[in-house]
């Protein structure tokens, strides 16, 4: 009999940002339900965090190595079935291969690991242990974008010939991370972070869409990576060239000292027939250009959507989703694997569609190539 | 201590669209938790539903008269203390009632009652009680939205001098009621949506949207209430025009024969200094038009947003919260106003900002009048 | 043999505004040639407006009445064609009437006359004369108010039901008459403007497009016809609601107090299958929301448009057309219909496709119904 | 005493597309009046657009040669002041050097000149014949890029940090010169358009924009020129990496290939307090966005425009100026220099304001270094 999915939490104690993020999204469509945590390495607030979230006391965590542990020990109509990770990169690995080899599932946040052999070393474990494992790359989880990638896949543009995919940011235009804000501490410090910053922060997400969306891969790149905040430890802008196996041309912007941008992350695809734009400061509507005929705004959850993308849409047309709903879309169909999983059911294809382990590991490829380049004054790099 | 808020729903059975939306609404921040319903009048469905959502089965009901009595047989720390109900129209006031005298807390979707008797009845009920009384006029907790009434309340725009508020869908465009389509045949029925169509489903909506953002008041209307689908039996497309307390003029139109809209609410405010804009396809943002400056657009989570607004909003910049979110403001402000109640603290104004029961009379009187003049050739009558 | 058509001008001296704009409309595509000139009955001024505009000494006159004797007496080959009226309200219709019965073409701007004796006047003169007359409700003369009309007229939206039009302006939100402000002064001065003043300065023109985009004719309206700024003459803010001929219903606002606005001039209309929204903010766009599809967006130049609106565009895709090649459709319109009329031909239904006398007549009516309505407690009152 | 300038064009015979955009610019504000021009190297063609045009037939030349030998033969108060040249690439060099040397001033359409030897020998002409050369790239001359470079000047943007320029348009990907489309023939022509297709054609215009608003110059750039559609002799999509002067990053898209675009140039400059966003498809505003303050949108004609911005505008807010009057800021420049010129005065630093001689030469060198770095595998090549 199908059962609500339990879940427990590694991070997001109070004063962090995504770790609310995750309880949302998990919460919203009612099939995770957070029974465990172990919010913060300091023992005391992952205390007080767990009794912000109204937790069993017992169950709130000093760790999260002790979280695994006792969790796998309790009875399996207990014990949780997922580990969120919602810690900086440098906490990524260790969680996740300790929740797998638990026999837990995993949800990691992005990107996937502090370095490539982290990396690698998950993905060995993921595959072993056949376990799920779902990264949020949350915007590649928006019914538009879903609705981009399917019309794309079935060929409506024709051949994609081309790709501009820019992920404009602001916040750290200044020496953010010299006063006390934690976001930018962490996102600018190598020990936590790696060996990028706005790299692994953003541009894995647009290096992500655009592979999502197109179905394509890209076989080289050439970056330029730049730190434009004096002092500053990594990179925070970054302007990358690529080209993609089927021949087609691509630019990719990741920046983060774009002042007065927000989160501005868009894609535009051109393919022989017509181009799609799709922008984070209208998630719900997709634009599709044609060479011959008016162009087009589709609708999340209007007319002419294909099943891929309503299966991510809760609402009818012109009631707008948002970040959280795009989030969601990646636990619930987590949750639904799972459940399939727990029945000895083959999830659909629809519940599939959600970034995996192979994906963080791209990401982190993308990472260590557009250093790579930006370093070697910007050669062209084979990934 | 605080703890989370129980709570029991009436309505929202499989196949219902506004149940899930509440539900979801509730669950998003947490402080919610779903533990009984009466989902259905065929208590098997209700029995089903309730499954699907992993509820305990004790505790789904046949009826909502069951719930409210057997939930309030239960020990204080077990029963629930809030009900939702997402019926249609006239299946609202019964429950409600019932839920108050039960000593329940009460969400109620609106419009507030089948007719004025029911909703005066109700407002009464209501005062006796001392209970808290949330309607869910969705569209007035968005964060842009909040922010104008607070600019506008802080003098920003000088004395208001023109409300121009337009809600157009074009779903019944078509005699959409003589298909099977549950959610066209319960609102064009009279014998369960009332007197009115149109004016009660989404008139209300705009009705109150243009009196919370301008603080002021109706004096009266002149309404032309048409039905422009043949065969139908309520309004279907209304065009209204108001007197507001302080001289200001309006004009109200709410239609749901807009083919090719979905879900357009859209509220333009002229003061004697400018002018804003907020529309529900891009509700993240709020457009102030200046008559002496370069216009401005604030942005959900972005600077100049004043608290109130603030406290509505979930994510920082950049990062869209949609009509779940919105719908999720409601919820969580009862939560805490409901916790405030239970630990003998008083709410914040901030906690203390959603539509109430007196909301939901004057949304009725509304509706009443608006028919009133539609009959007479489209006299004025006094609000 | 075809050749440029040679116009004189009333009105339109140093320091006015219109006038401008019909010179840059009259000269942007070649066929018109200004020869002459009364630019103001100061004779002074007239002069130097017209050593401005690099006019012969000879041809610019000290009045319309001297302008239109003494170029009716010079030979055919070098006599004035066309005469352009640029002049306010009031002085509308001697001018024309002289000119006309000079054998003289006219571009009138409107409203067509002063009062509407006036207008029924000279609209015998027209008929009687067999002369061209347009009237320059420009934003009709938009290639994608055309293509609306011409896919409404073909069927596309299947039968209209509603129309909103509403033209918002700001600039008069103040009491701007009281400086020397010239625009302001005439316009809400009676004895320049006539009855009214937003009526008709925009009213006009938002009546003109609902009737010209749909084909339908308004039956009747019911006006509320306000003046909010206190110690005007004239009307400054009006909300209309409006019947048409095939049982269509209809809302028109026209203000001049919704401080913020510029120009903002737009309309929806909703047939049976979609709806279409055109706004002078972006006038080059034509978005046409569809009950059962993605909604499209028409450009100037762009795939899909009608002959008619192809036919008032002169630039590719992409590169923006605005007012002054808006209001150069009407002059060249003119033009051609005087060429053809030179050489015996007929012209095209794309050259006759301007506002006439008819229009200009109606547009009286408008204004006069409309202000009785308001007077009448806003009584619906037969067009 | 001010006279009007007259005006004899190279090219722009029937068929052709920019010439008829340079005569509607030229005679928009009334102060230039095309007497004479060799429409086309097709006596005969050239004729009958003579006639379209109501030329004096006897100022209708066969060649641009016979016409500057003809014109400077006549008296001084009859000969034409300015030649226009609309010509391909390949003949722009040799009508401009004779135009100059036979004492008329000059404006061309871009790219200067079919190589960078022709560029060089043109600007040592100008320089020492002291005319007035006058280039159209249009787009710096709409208001709002004025606007953008005036906030930049004065430093409201801080320091610029980044600036992201793209020109995407669709209409060249297909094999559209294997048809008999003129426009695509010459412009994929080695022989008539040079070394470059897309980046001589739009490049040009994107690298002039990105200077002119920022009042930097590019140091370096690493160019990947792609030719995109098979059997095309010049590039069609180009992908560009630039550094600024002062440190600042860009990137510089100009493609041909991306179906579904007409003709979207757009601009983001990003500094060290916000970042502005100018897009052709909007031309008439300016948005900025602020780090630290709600965005906001700057409208020609309306408030807060700087006096460069508002000499470059006609009309009040609201009323949209296009493409034509772009142009024509341009063409109204280069008259009033020419007017001052002739009457000994100095012209104002507003009048100055159009691309120069010394624009054209950098333009011709931005195409050679991208070129240069395309076959170079994309090195960085110093400007």
């Amino acid at each position: 009999m199908r059962r609500r999915i339990r879940m427990g939490m590694v991070g997001g104690g109070q004063g962090a940002f995504i770790g609310e993020v995750h309880r949302m999204a998990a919460a919203l469509d009612g099939h995770i339900e957070l029974v465990a945590g172990a919010f913060s390495s300091d023992a005391e607030r992952s205390k007080s965090s767990g009794a912000d979230l109204y937790l069993n006391p017992d169950r709130v965590y000093g760790s999260y190595r002790q979280m695994i542990e006792e969790e796998a020990a309790l009875p399996a109509n207990k014990r949780i079935d997922l580990v969120s990770i919602v810690t900086p990169n440098h906490v990524h690995f260790e969680p996740a291969k300790l929740a797998l080899e638990a026999g837990f599932h995993v949800v990691c946040d992005k990107p996937l690991c502090f370095d490539l052999n982290e990396a690698y070393a998950l993905q060995k474990t993921v595959k072993e242990t056949g376990l799920i494992f779902g990264l949020t790359h949350t915007y590649a989880a928006y019914p538009m974008v879903k609705q981009a990638k399917a019309m794309i896949a079935e060929g409506k543009l024709g051949v994609i010939k081309k790709i501009v995919v820019q992920y404009p940011q602001g916040w750290l235009s200044t020496m953010l991370e010299s006063t006390d804000q934690k976001q930018a501490s962490w996102r600018t410090d190598p020990s936590k972070s790696g060996i990028a910053g706005a790299l692994g922060d953003i541009g894995t997400h647009a290096y992500h869409l655009a592979e999502y969306v197109t179905g394509l891969q890209t076989t080289s790149l050439s970056a330029n990576v730049n730190t434009m905040v004096a002092g500053r430890k990594l990179d925070d802008d970054n302007n990358i060239l690529l080209k993609f196996n089927n021949g087609a041309h691509g630019v990719l912007v990741a920046s983060q000292i774009s002042a007065g941008e927000a989160n501005n992350l868009n894609i535009g695809v051109y393919g022989a027939l017509g181009g799609l734009l799709w922008s984070h400061e209208n998630p719900n509507q997709l634009i599709v250009k044609w060479s011959d005929k008016a162009s087009q705004t589709y609708q999340t959850g209007g007319s002419g959507i294909y099943p891929i993308a309503q299966h991510a849409t809760r609402l009818p047309s012109g009631h707008p989703e948002g970040y959280i709903e795009a989030f969601a879309n990646i636990y619930t169909n987590v949750a639904h694997c799972i459940q399939a999983k727990l029945s000895g059911k083959t999830p659909t294809n629809h519940q599939l569609d959600f970034p995996t382990i192979d994906d963080g590991v791209r990401g982190m490829e993308f990472i260590y190539k557009a250093v790579q380049s930006g370093k070697a004054n910007q050669d062209w790099v084979i990934l």
